[in-house]
């Protein structure tokens, strides 16, 4: 009964059952996956894929956009793009109790159906963005840790049924509809975490919001599938993973919102990463106080997490999504800039000889003792000081969350960068206000891109 | 190196290797794929799909056929949709070793391709195909039946990786951008099992077709990948499979051909079945000329695989597709109408009200000791007659293949229901004699649907 448990429960859902935490968390999700999609256009990945997929259609058109671009595509088009963009930077959002970046794959198929659909409100966007949210996020806690340890990309994973149930519940599909675009949705498993570092990593992002979108147009359209795709014996929940209780998980569905669990990205790179970071930052903001230079550092350590070598275990970053990935890298550019930005991240940077340097002198250690958002970090330098920080709550983590402020600034940083201050300024007052449009297909429209 | 070795081999195939075997299976398996795509057009969701997809690509245009249409769409519906058709009626292909329908994904996106980017040459396209059947096959034996028993489609699992090798392939891709493009298509796991019986299942092979031409377009334009995308320790391999030898298997490649293990459906259901069919299809023809009745059936049994009653035992089927995957449906029509073709598997017989009576006299039972290509079945009458056939080898098996008449007698009368007589000979004649094709793009033209 899980799959049709999940859809009635999606259905059903209105924004007035949405507490405020709820709705101010979303309208945050929101405005973090805009800032990060625009912003993440900068990078080849989404414009390589824009290029390759029209150009296989031949004098289409279309009426939703590309983020921070004048681009107007189709919705596939769009929902791949944009959730491609909305994650090659690592910058987005993740959900506290798995690694799910629940926004990208839900957000990406809906602001495309929006505007393809227009008019839809804010209200009614931000009660199918939640629903597709609850979705990942209670499949991610149903299959998590296997599920990851064994290789699935999670965010991907989920996020294709999560945007078939934002997309279905926008369109206004049945009971019986809905159940067979969760179907559809789940025997598109997209990602593995073996494509962490390169340009597949982010589509698997776009992947899942466009093949879940697909899957909720082609049930809209009559198409069948089974009713039980997620708790199927043959079905996602078996097949995925060895250990599973999606039943259980979807039993909460209204009770515990697990949107209330999202937290934002301090740093464009794995969240396993973040304690580390903000110690040598900490320990960057110290030395910068005492007139220590990066020239007398003698030795770097980390003492942290299993899961950190087991993701980032990487000496030799060749490209900015590989340094994403770096452990050794995100420790240079701490102590070197005090801060990891996406600017830190430039294949130039990576390839920097003083970098490359200090890099080589960052040793971490895997300790099981160390929870996922605790770091130990230390930096020895060449007159004998050492400074030490331990990191008990890593910047961003639930327990220590960017503030309004800092997201806002996070947001104008990034958008800034791709289309200016201006512009920036009205993107980030029209998804911030979200709640209150009217016609939210309209909201690209509004902040058209600096030429 | 798996990924690699895969690569290479696919880059380094001509036409000149490959013997006479090799083609003549490959010209035979392309022209069952195309009758099977034709003809499947007509079952519904292949329209639905194609329905659901050109609405969201508003003023497209396009110069890929549709099979058993007039319409021409973009390159990636036209793979989606003549992949659903050409699986619809599980009526296409397998591979003898594994349960792997090889065709499909790559002759679906293969063609479309052609179509695109014309001129192709009939021996570049025969070319391009053993390449991505041979990919399809190996991979399919490296974690056959494991991943199969877990639940996943292996067809399609496997598909979108044979379609991704064989596309590259026509499009000339260099070795590195091969490699991106198996691993674009590899973290893109689709189909599963639970979906057997509903439109998802054709679904599992068009969108595999599609993904897999996606990623190697995406790799074209420069889109980055894993390296290692099968044999990773976070890859296809070991992610979607218990046990694995895609190493092993692959440096097979070349020296044992898995396409002429390619065997072709006499019968429009799940091969599991067929050797139960062929016997009572023999006893309804020893019944007619003992002048025995449908009438004064007692009971129906078989003795067969255990894999049977793990994919047919379904006593009530509800649609044509459900009925493909019910082990009782196939036994009353078999003794009622002494034949089983797309006629007996559409909604009308499903609900005949002889048909369910016969079901409802059939009864199976597994026998670990019978293989999969084997059945005992026998026939009760009412006066005592008992008649008994033991099937060692279903038509249709490696051991038994269809006849090159039997072949051709497939097509046309799958393709003469949907385009008419004259047009199926036409048609016929081009997928058959395609080997000699200096512009493989232009056969859809060849046979133009009666209107």
């Amino acid at each position: 009964m899980a799959t049709k448990k999940l859809a009635s429960w999606a259905l059903a859902l209105q924004f007035s059952n949405l507490t405020q935490p709820v709705t101010e968390m979303a309208v945050k999700s929101i405005y973090n996956w805009a800032g990060c999609a625009i912003g993440g256009y900068a990078l080849p990945p989404a414009g390589v894929a824009l290029e390759a997929q029209t150009a296989l259609l031949p004098q289409h058109s279309g009426n939703c956009s590309i983020l921070g671009t004048d681009a107007f595509v189709d919705v596939q088009t769009a929902a791949l793009v944009n959730g491609i963009a909305s994650h090659v930077d690592d910058y987005d959002d993740t959900h506290a109790d798995t690694p799910v970046h629940p926004s990208g794959p839900v957000a990406s198929a809906l602001l495309a159906v929006a505007e393809l659909r227009a008019p839809v409100s804010g209200a009614d966007f931000i009660t199918a963005f939640v629903a597709g949210v609850e979705a990942e996020c209670k499949l991610g806690i149903a299959v998590y840790p296997e599920h990851y340890d064994i290789g699935w990309h999670i965010t991907s994973t989920t996020g294709t049924i999560g945007a078939a149930v934002a997309v279905g519940k926008l369109l206004g599909l049945d009971l019986e509809q809905l159940q067979h675009a969760i179907s559809i949705a789940s025997i598109q498993v997209i990602g593995m975490r073996d494509s962490f570092g390169t340009d597949t990593k982010p589509f698997h992002v776009g992947r899942a919001a466009q093949s879940g979108l697909l899957a909720a147009f082609l049930a809209k359209n009559g198409y069948g599938g089974s009713l039980e795709g997620l708790e199927a014996k043959y079905g996602w929940a078996h097949v995925v993973s060895t250990r599973q209780n999606v039943s259980a998980e979807l039993s909460t569905l209204g009770s515990t919102w697990e949107i209330t669990k999202n937290t934002f990205k301090p740093f464009p790179c794995d969240r396993i990463i973040h304690a580390a970071i903000d110690g040598w930052i900490q320990i960057h903001d110290q030395a910068v106080k005492k007139g220590l230079s990066i020239d007398d550092i003698k030795n770097v350590t980390a003492r942290v997490n299993p899961m950190v070598l087991s993701l980032t275990d990487n000496h030799d970053p060749k490209t900015g999504l590989d340094a994403k990935f770096s452990v050794y890298h995100v420790g240079a550019v701490a102590l070197i800039y005090g801060e990891a930005t996406p600017a830190q991240f430039t294949d130039g940077v990576v390839k920097n000889s003083t970098v490359i340097t200090l890099r080589d002198k960052v040793h971490v250690t895997a300790d099981k003792g160390v929870s996922e958002h605790e770091a130990f970090v230390a930096v020895e330098y060449a007159n004998g000081t050492k400074l030490e920080v331990h990191v008990e709550q890593a910047l961003g983590s639930i327990e220590k969350p960017l503030s309004a402020k800092q997201l806002k600034d996070k947001f104008l940083e990034q958008v800034s960068a791709q289309i200016g201050e201006k512009q920036a300024a009205a993107a980030f007052s029209a998804f911030s206000q979200i709640a209150n449009m009217t016609d939210v297909g309209k909201i690209a429209r509004q902040f058209k891109r600096q030429t």
